[in-house]
């Protein structure tokens, strides 16, 4: 896997780990920064996350072999299809968005022929944001979602799967719905219950607060902007693992209200069974 | 502050920490542990957490100046009460456990002449279990709360706060109903929900959960027995945090139904603010 010119637009977090990754393992002879300030591409080159900075798409991929879209997810669509109109024959773009369904959608049987676009979601990132917080590993032995619909050229999956790959990541191939739906329960829904928590504290008892406190609303710090739109682009799915949540969470309070402690101890006793199993 | 003999009845995490911030900052001249499990008490031994090993509380506290209860909270009271029964005059006992009310409601004007209860409760802790994992840095500069109710002797609780300084944690005073309303919130709800999300996450999708769910989860891997007596203890502030995160997360619902960018993003961004002032 080696790609002559890599496209990366959206040089924050995310985009700027993926030029340190590819320029590290040598997945990319060179790396194109694309983003709207200039002073946020001057710390990605800087970093040596990218090789040359662009401020316009257009001009970006036009010389790319793959372009990589690193943008909040309510942009991804729009900006690939734009993007796809100055791509040369063959050019293959994805991106790094949290959800697929609608992006992948709106893209798929909407691009010129010879350019393909694949669906990518790495399940790596952390509540902090710009090129400076970027990481050559962060994908080292995490997983990447490589979505494939009936529409989706299967070469252009495999080419994604191994740039993922050549990044240090795993992949698994699902559709954007099982995407969509799975990440609902395993990163969406979390965010919105932490920020709920974190949101109902009252000032005067942030001090009282201790680790587990701060463990289980740290992404809650994450940048609102993002999540609006992934919350929005997938709410159907939040909304349903949502209702999974509250009927949970009726149960706990009918359980302490009848002080049923038999039945407390196991609804303890399965959540630790579960969260021991992820290791 | 400087104890002869210091018993700490139950040397698991917390009580083996206890032993060994007392004996590296030398708040006690001689430790005994005392417990049920002859194996526990050896391995606290060996780690130096102990210098002693007892299964008999009475014959533990008999011999100390201080005692102080790490066992489960629904167990402290009644031991504490019958400890009492077999101390010097002058000996002060105290606790490490994670609810006050009921405990210091069911001691304070129930003990012998002469013997003083004071409530406590380190804010530092772990998912983990057992003195293998005890850490004789584990409560510096952490907050440990000590509770005062108009029954309460004030020179034991400055011989209480002055304990839990000697281990290098920052101590605050604060009634036993203020302390489980404050702990309902920071504590014990955010153990609640992470038991919660972890119990119902489907066993097919363990493999796509990523940091955040890890995180948002960690908690739920303590100690199921110890949990049912916490939250049984502090049922009726529990059902009240729980109360006000339904409404939140019913907010939360109304807003992802109606598409209500604005308000989600206004939600976001007051938790992230919340969030980010925990430093």
């Amino acid at each position: 896997m080696k790609i002559d010119t890599l496209a990366i637009i959206g040089v924050g977090l995310i985009g700027g780990s993926i030029g340190l990754a590819a320029k590290r393992r040598a997945a990319a002879d060179r790396v194109i920064g694309v983003g709207r300030q200039q002073s946020s591409l001057d710390r990605a080159l800087a970093l040596g996350a990218i090789d040359e900075a662009e401020l316009d798409i257009a001009a970006a991929v036009a010389r790319s072999q793959m372009a990589i879209f690193c943008t909040p997810v309510e942009r991804i669509a729009d900006q690939v299809l734009q993007a796809a109109l100055h791509c040369a024959q063959g050019t293959i773009l994805t991106d790094a968005g949290s959800v697929k369904s609608k992006i992948v959608g709106a893209v798929e049987g909407n691009l010129p022929p010879g350019i393909q676009f694949v669906g990518s979601h790495p399940l790596a990132g952390s509540e902090k944001r710009g090129p400076e917080h970027a990481d050559a590993d962060l994908f080292q032995g995490r997983l990447t979602i490589v979505t494939c619909t009936p529409k989706t050229d299967p070469a252009a999956v495999d080419t994604v799967s191994a740039f993922w790959q050549a990044l240090g990541s795993c992949v698994k191939i699902l559709s954007p719905e099982e995407h969509d739906h799975a990440l609902a329960m395993t990163s969406h829904l979390p965010h919105l219950l932490a920020s709920a928590l974190a949101g109902i504290l009252p000032a005067e008892l942030h001090d009282l607060t201790a680790t587990g406190f701060r463990d289980t609303t740290r992404i809650a710090a994450g940048d609102p902007s993002i999540w609006t739109g992934i919350f929005q682009q997938n709410s159907d799915a939040v909304l349903e693992a949502l209702a999974t949540l509250q009927t949970r969470l009726k149960e706990y309070e009918r359980i302490l209200k009848e002080n049923d402690s038999k039945e407390l101890d196991r609804l303890l006793a399965e959540a630790k069974k579960n969260r021991d199993g992820l290791k």
